[in-house]
């Protein structure tokens, strides 16, 4: 695993190459993805069986096929292993009370001048959540994209999943059973998105599509956005941890590695002012390794993206941690509450050396759909906000109206916008 | 001007039609966009200057010149005339006002097991604002976007705004000045987007771009969505007035064409159920067009896109705006407000009698910038929390993790992610 120090002649520029990660914008997967979204359009249904048959190698004959009932999420839950099940219920109940504090609701008040002002907040119609199937099949991503949407209001929830080889993990239909999705399409890529946006004979057109997925899924969502809403573009998982002080390096090592399982492509960085600290994590990785089940990705995760870093001091990682904006931040030491005030951007801050982002995964309650690639920058976790939307709310009086009109009528004449000037100018 | 009914034979689909705007994504326009942003990433400044001085016929021999002085925007303040000074500063205040409300704070809670969850809420480091110049360059755009990010916090708002042979609407400058934007470039176009989204030697890299702009700097927004957050890719204004009982058509025709002046393809609709208004409303429409600079455009934009229509009664009357989501809704009825809550779905919500849409363009105090073509289904008004993002925190005790890493460790297994399972296992 990279060595690095903030002292290292060069340590700007590596650095910065270690962070970049850009997706190639790949000219002919737009253009794919162009085509599929304009035959769904043009097709609908039968293109989308027929392209899931295709990419899924899925038996269905019949659209219907596709669509899994009511009854087949509850058998997937009732027939859930007990402790299994405590443990989704667990998480739900523990998503469900963190986003109900995220719930916004609206404003009014009478200005100065006796008019009304406000702000009304509403639920999206229906929305449309991506739960990526096959190697990554995640009954947490269920919970973590339907439950906030229902905590909004959203009254419609339509998920997809695809189901190569018809196959499906029963623990991601039990948790739709569980987050009381509406309905289920065991379908998924571009074709997914693309009947999610513009609607087929069967499945309804939504409003918002949330959730990640593979590069198709993401050409798509992007192509799509404007259509409908779309949350961020998901890219790979990140953690950063930072420790000083007293620390377990088998716990730190083990915290890095979660993160380095998901995808070979994942970043792991371990940063501290403790070079006997950065030995012993370095050493407590390469222990772990040797009895990962998926050594093989997080070997090749930490070895291309990963880092250990020494640096000055705990100020000078604050500003490199800034820099970075990453998914997942742990800060593990004493001060991490007063540490974690001055970091600006970050997905998710686990404080204190009893807070794995393991937990963060599952069940600590906020969502796990954290902003990658550093867009922690200007994005935040998903969220009930994603599920809300604003309209602003104005009611002028005859009196009240009088300076406003007076003003407007004198800025539209400025901008040449006769129209305005004189509907303006008739209330005063 | 088009007049429809509910009860016409063909309605639907008739209306479908007419709501029906779709921006041709052209294949050579974003080749164009692409090319554009590869070689301003590559040679920065230079390039910039180049398209500026080939697209926007802008006279500067160097880049420092297309970099507006505070001094210059003082002065352009310092020259305005007082009537028109005092009604910008009325309007900055008032915009102020009502984005204060709508400024976002973190909070924390401690849950039943002892550990500490909560939400922070931070600004973003640096925005950058794209000010359209030209014919539609206007003062308020400026303030729109630039006092909802200085409510946020963020501390440096840069901005863009074109100047065709040179020439800047001194409005613009005042506005500028007024609302504290840090620094003016004189550059537009896919050139500034992409400046702004990668920085160069002069221009520094924001985090998001706001504000609305022609076919190219929607298609250059669009791509380098990810790389910066950006707000909604607007397209033409709207507006729906919806009329019963008691009033003037003289002001109901003049507030329907205030959006119709804006664009040939702005969409303006008068919804009644009183068919003696309508007839009022198109004639005084067909009046007012006599006198109106701009009737050109405004005719075009109601013959080709707008329509009076013709509903059975109030209810069906919502159902419709619901169907819509207008960017401008006005309730020209005694109740408005009651209306207004079965509204699910507008950007700005005018009620009454003496609330034109015009007031709401400059002074009112609510965002002018909202969202367009429907997309009010699923996004809000540019606000104080688009320039806020949020992080979530997460701080365990020994003892309140414990139940928490026995859930995480079960469901990890499920999930197939070894050291997840074992990163929460440590901890209890």
């Amino acid at each position: 695993m990279r060595r690095l120090s903030t002292q290292d002649q060069n340590f700007k520029q590596v650095f910065a190459d270690l962070l970049a990660f850009e997706t190639v914008s790949d000219p002919e997967l737009l253009k794919t993805v162009d085509q599929i979204i304009a035959d769904v359009r043009q097709h609908g249904d039968a293109h989308v069986l027929k392209l899931t048959q295709q990419f899924d190698r899925h038996p269905a004959h019949h659209f219907a096929e596709l669509e899994l009932t009511q009854e087949q999420l509850k058998t997937a839950f009732d027939q859930l292993d007990p402790e299994v099940r405590q443990a989704l219920e667990l998480a739900a109940e523990r998503i469900r009370e963190f986003h109900q504090a995220q719930k916004q609701e609206g404003w009014q008040y009478v200005d100065a001048l006796g008019n009304t002002l406000g702000q009304k907040v509403t639920p999206l119609d229906r929305v449309g959540i991506y739960v990526p199937g096959g190697l990554a099949s995640y009954p947490s991503s269920v919970l973590m994209n339907a439950i906030p949407a229902h905590v909004a209001g959203v009254p419609e929830i339509i998920m997809v999943v695809p189901a190569p080889n018809g196959q499906l993990n029963p623990l991601v239909l039990a948790a739709a059973y569980l987050a009381s999705v509406d309905r289920v399409f065991t379908i998924g890529g571009a074709q997914a998105v693309a009947a999610l946006a513009y609607g087929t004979e069967t499945i309804p057109a939504v409003d918002k599509i949330t959730g990640p997925g593979n590069r198709f899924v993401a050409a798509a969502k992007r192509a799509v956005f404007g259509q409908v809403g779309i949350d961020m573009i998901a890219g790979p998982s990140e953690i950063l941890v930072y420790a000083e002080g007293e620390n377990n390096p088998e716990w730190l090592a083990m915290d890095v590695l979660s993160q380095a399982e998901h995808d070979t492509v994942a970043q792991a960085i371990f940063i501290s002012p403790d070079a006997e600290l950065l030995d012993q994590v370095a050493a407590a990785i390469e222990s772990h390794l040797a009895s990962l089940p998926k050594a093989d990705i997080a070997r090749t995760s930490i070895e291309n993206r990963g880092a250990l870093l020494l640096v000055k001091d705990r100020q000078e990682a604050i500003e490199l941690i800034n820099q970075v904006a990453p998914e997942h931040l742990e800060l593990c030491l004493d001060e991490a509450a007063a540490m974690s005030e001055q970091i600006r951007h970050a997905g998710a801050i686990f404080m204190g050396r009893f807070t794995p982002e393991a937990i963060g995964d599952y069940c600590a309650g906020p969502n796990h759909v954290l902003p990658t690639s550093g867009t922690a920058r200007f994005s935040s976790p998903l969220g009930v906000y994603d599920f809300q939307k604003r309209s602003s709310l104005i009611m002028c009086t005859e009196q009240g109206v009088k300076t406003l009109a007076r003003t407007a009528d004198i800025l539209a004449q400025k901008e040449d916008l006769d129209a305005h000037a004189r509907s303006a100018r008739y209330r005063y």
